[in-house]
């Protein structure tokens, strides 16, 4: 059992991460810290920390993981260079994972895209993506679909600017082969569904991810701290822990 | 049992409407014919007689119906007005079926899509639309597609103009709660999906149609049939076949 | 503007409520009760009043209601059948909407499926239902897939008994024309989806409720409570609030 | 280019394959064969043969292929084990792709399958297999739908007989985290989907498989036979082809 350190505790995604911690069968949540308390004390007696509160907090945690050697799972992001710097130095002390996504659907996802794209991506076979989003967001394609398409344009030769259309309307013509169709849907509270498509003369594969909460976030940050409690010093990210990096 | 004549009877659509009409227990192929074929010995004897082929064949199979006293189903395109006026003088004296789509399932979707577009409409529900088809395919969106943008706009007082939009990308903003995403796939082969999506906070309404082959056509062209055979004279369109009008 | 009092202002319940209530734009939450505060008072001055708390609560609720006159959703289950006819007797005095479940695409569902099943129902269309929900449900199918199935026996003349099949393994032989096959999932923590399909030769249509969140039940009360207002005495449910009763 | 031969010219595969190597940029069709012509005078001046006739007419293609030093594609079934003895013998001498399946798609999805269960399966994901064909199908669950199974059941350390689960109807209890739920769909005319889903709190990943004709299995013969030009002696299968051994 990975005992664990969950910082802001009284935040959503702190609750989020105790639920987590709490029900994954190999891990358990010993220790909780929130603003104003002793931060050196949270990490006593613990086997890894995650904190996902905010960038401005990843100084404070560096100096307590590394005083205490605890591995450590940072899940905030908008560090400047030199706090990115300063990771990248306790990382020589510390196993830690820095990741922008945690989800181990969502990576899982980019990794089986990119296979199915050396396999699929050079024969006859037509991409579409799609993505759809709740109605608030207010930019397009997400984030994920947009790492989706430099999969894609990664592993077909292509590029976002040349070959990404965008919406169709009017005389179209015959499709381009080497065509990526990006669709972008919004409505609702959809928390966050990606679809990558390969059509063909007489059949198609998708692949597709959906978001329903951000317990999938969480989820996935216990899992890269139970991960971490065999690893060397080093900096890591979820397709280190997911074993993606072969 | 309806006994059917099908025109075109070498013809792709012809083969497809014997099987159909074969196929189905209410009605059985007792004629068939083929350009060069007596036409009016092809009439004799049957209950219905439906023609696929050209519109230019149109005139004549009136002619037949007229002197046998044959109710007809019309499934070709491309009339001029003189054709439509002649084939509405034929319909004072014969029950004829004549619709540009057959497909039972679109026709269902269309009256689908202008119940729902009632009941959520005008609520909190957003509305996105996506078709796709295969990439030989040169316009967008498919005229099924453009049919059901028409039901949504008259159910929600929206136009086609202002409030439809094809594809995003970039700033979008927050979306407009009037706006109507449409969404237009193309790849492989694939015969035609549509789907019309509400989504609201919490829940989402999705109707979908796919089709998978002209059968579909077939099959409703030969309900016409069977259903043109209790009708008084008179001109119909697959909305009176399928009980729709109300 | 709609002046709304919400009950059970603490409970998760009663916060979607209160959020649905803010959000709706022709509505407004005015005033909010909670257990041990005085529930005439918050009576006061609104149009009308939602309660989703729990059944015992019901009779106190009604009273309230009728001495100040005020429209009533009541949302609680579980009642006894002396509670059931005194809210019987408080809607020859008021307009009470009292409904098993308030989601508007799930009433919605059920209406179009009765509908499309008119239309496909006694055709050579296979007809087919698949749920999904979260791993901890413990029966099935769900409540809302057995009303699905309710529905589409009622209109193909078929029956639970005899005509619905839950899982094929084996010989199963070819399938019999009014089977229908109800499949249901389990896994992660899916709030619940439901399709029902209708399947012949060329084409499939498919209709589909897709449940996030609890703010389904919320908006659909909140808009219950709206309608409420220029209705006179009476018992009502959502196909009423909805229009969906002709 | 690669010159193909086709045998069985007339047949409904044979005019696929025709099709197929056709489209294809890199192949072209400059021989083809139908009963009762001379095969030897077929082989000549080919790079490479396809055989999707019967398996009683393999021995012949083998000594056709032989004497003329020609690859071989080899999409028959039903051979004896003697029959297989002799494509391996064969082998020693020509390069030779035999295969159940020669869909790309499909031998794609048992990949990709494969990947995310070893990536998805140990953890808190629940895993649900659902597949489709149309109503004649007298057998369930599919072959495809069988070797999901496999593939699944090898990954996740679960077994066919103790954790496959066809249908759940009454008090089912909470899902078992090892089980595997697998539902079998039957309507119309459908020629074949199948989708694994892995479903997490939070999230759902789901890998999906769409045949719509023949066209596939043809397609992916005209790429085998391809692939086998430059390849020494050897049997081969799709997963070969595809460079999805390693």
């Amino acid at each position: 059992m990975t005992k664990l350190l969950i910082t802001g505790k009284s935040g959503r995604m702190g609750q989020s991460l105790i639920q987590a911690g709490t029900e994954n069968p190999q891990s358990e949540v010993t220790s909780t810290h929130d603003v104003g308390e002793d931060l050196a004390a949270a990490f006593a007696g613990v086997d890894a920390a995650i904190d996902f509160t905010v960038h401005q907090f990843t100084d404070e945690v560096l100096k307590a993981a590394i005083e205490s050697n605890t591995p450590l799972v940072i899940g905030t992001t908008g560090h400047s260079d030199e706090q990115k710097a300063r990771i990248e130095e306790a990382a020589k002390k510390l196993p830690i994972v820095f990741a922008p996504n945690f989800s181990i659907g969502v990576n899982t996802l980019f990794w089986l895209t990119s296979k199915a794209a050396q396999i699929l991506g050079n024969d006859s076979f037509d991409i579409e993506v799609t993505e759809m989003h709740h109605r608030h967001k207010i930019d397009s394609p997400s984030g994920t679909a947009r790492r989706l398409l430099d999969i894609l344009n990664e592993e077909t030769n292509t590029s976002y600017q040349d070959d990404v259309t965008h919406g169709r309307v009017g005389n179209i013509g015959p499709r381009p082969s080497k065509e990526i169709g990006m669709h972008t849907l919004r409505g609702g509270d959809v928390v966050g569904d990606h679809t990558v498509m390969f059509a063909a003369d007489g059949e198609r594969v998708e692949l597709t991810h959906k978001a329903s909460s951000r317990m999938t976030f969480a989820s996935g940050a216990v899992r890269a701290a139970i991960w971490l409690q065999s690893q060397p010093a080093g900096l890591y990210d979820m397709q280190d822990v997911l074993g993606l990096k072969s």
